[in-house]
């Protein structure tokens, strides 16, 4: 999931799959308002100021501040899919699918916490069809994980007693790594991950897999 | 724990312990606010007219919005400190008084998650002063589930790799109930919370107490 922190908010170039080079600077700048100041009170003069820019030539790459809001929700949120379906979709037992999705998915909201707290804390900030249009991302996502965890329950592997429950708690323990991951992580993205996968695989009973998954139970 | 919902944010008179009565309008009004539209967007003005009083009228019970925010987070971290903490000087097995911490934070997480949200998103807004002191009731509140866990290992009830990892995974799963309660919940914070229990022990790998905690593993 390399290319992942080098196509959203890496070290290098964040958000470099955006173009042209203006348009990229200027979600960047919106990312860190909205994540220090709240969508409301940031205003799109606010946005062209850090990324060095005039207003006016912000209205040519975004008609509106709620354009900048989604075009950043729309991106995290189809990151988060791809890593979900991704694993949900890969070879393997259940145990293993299942912690590669939780893995990958803490390394992205600890490695993009900024990006991934604007995306969770500001979804009443969307106009409807926008929020529409994010809701039916997370819906798929969701449906990933439980897709999963059925795989478990069916095959044996994992004891869980409410799937649906299950699931959201899941997705809830990985997203909230956003919250606390910059003010109380004294671990890497990667430790962190690998430390949430051996959690859930507990939390689903998983029997405990021939090979252990690569990095869980650290010490 | 039903005192908890009665004094604040409970359905009948929220925030009840504050007085006088035109101070505790306006911090019900404050709450509203800044969950709504975030700390910065909001104004004194508009948290006066929330709660049908004119500015001046605020000044006389809070110099500055910023003691509202102060006065907020210092309730609710105490209400969460004060949970955790009747949990771990509880009577019973470690994974008795994990399980009630758990479910009395979760239902107060679900049932005040407006108040809530702005106690976790907005701790960066606080003045210097006023962070350090809710930073010592958080240090505090994580100190009173490891000294749960830690009690669970060394009774032998418990295998976990890492404890002070293990707490901040519970507490961060259980906080962020706030974040999608309202949005996606069908249950009642009660059910949420008799639910969360159960999750919690299995990942701290409880043995099965002899008698299963009241209301853990619903179906």
């Amino acid at each position: 999931m390399g290319t992942v922190e080098e196509t959203v908010d890496g070290e290098d170039k964040p958000w470099a799959e955006v173009g042209p080079e203006a348009a990229r600077r200027l979600l960047v700048a919106a990312v860190e308002a909205f994540a220090e100041r709240g969508y409301h009170a940031t205003t799109t003069r606010d946005i062209a100021g850090r990324a060095g820019m005039s207003p006016a030539a912000l209205y040519i790459h975004y008609k509106t501040k709620e354009e900048l809001l989604h075009r950043i929700s729309r991106i995290g949120h189809e990151k988060a899919l791809e890593i979900l379906e991704t694993a949900a979709d890969a070879e393997g037992t259940a145990a293993e699918r299942l912690a590669m999705a939780v893995r990958h998915f803490v390394r992205w909201h600890a490695g993009h916490h900024m990006t991934a707290r604007v995306v969770q804390y500001e979804l009443d900030a969307l106009g409807p069809e926008h929020r529409t249009e994010i809701i039916e991302l997370r819906r798929r996502s969701d449906a990933a994980v439980r897709r999963i965890i059925n795989d478990g329950v069916e095959a044996g592997e994992f004891d869980v007693p409410y799937v649906p429950g299950t699931a959201l708690a899941v997705l809830s323990l990985c997203i909230d790594v956003a919250r606390w991951f910059n003010v109380e992580g004294r671990r890497t993205p990667d430790e962190v991950g690998a430390f949430y996968a051996d959690l859930v695989l507990r939390m689903v009973s998983a029997r405990k897999p021939e090979a252990e998954p690569r990095g869980a139970a650290q010490k």
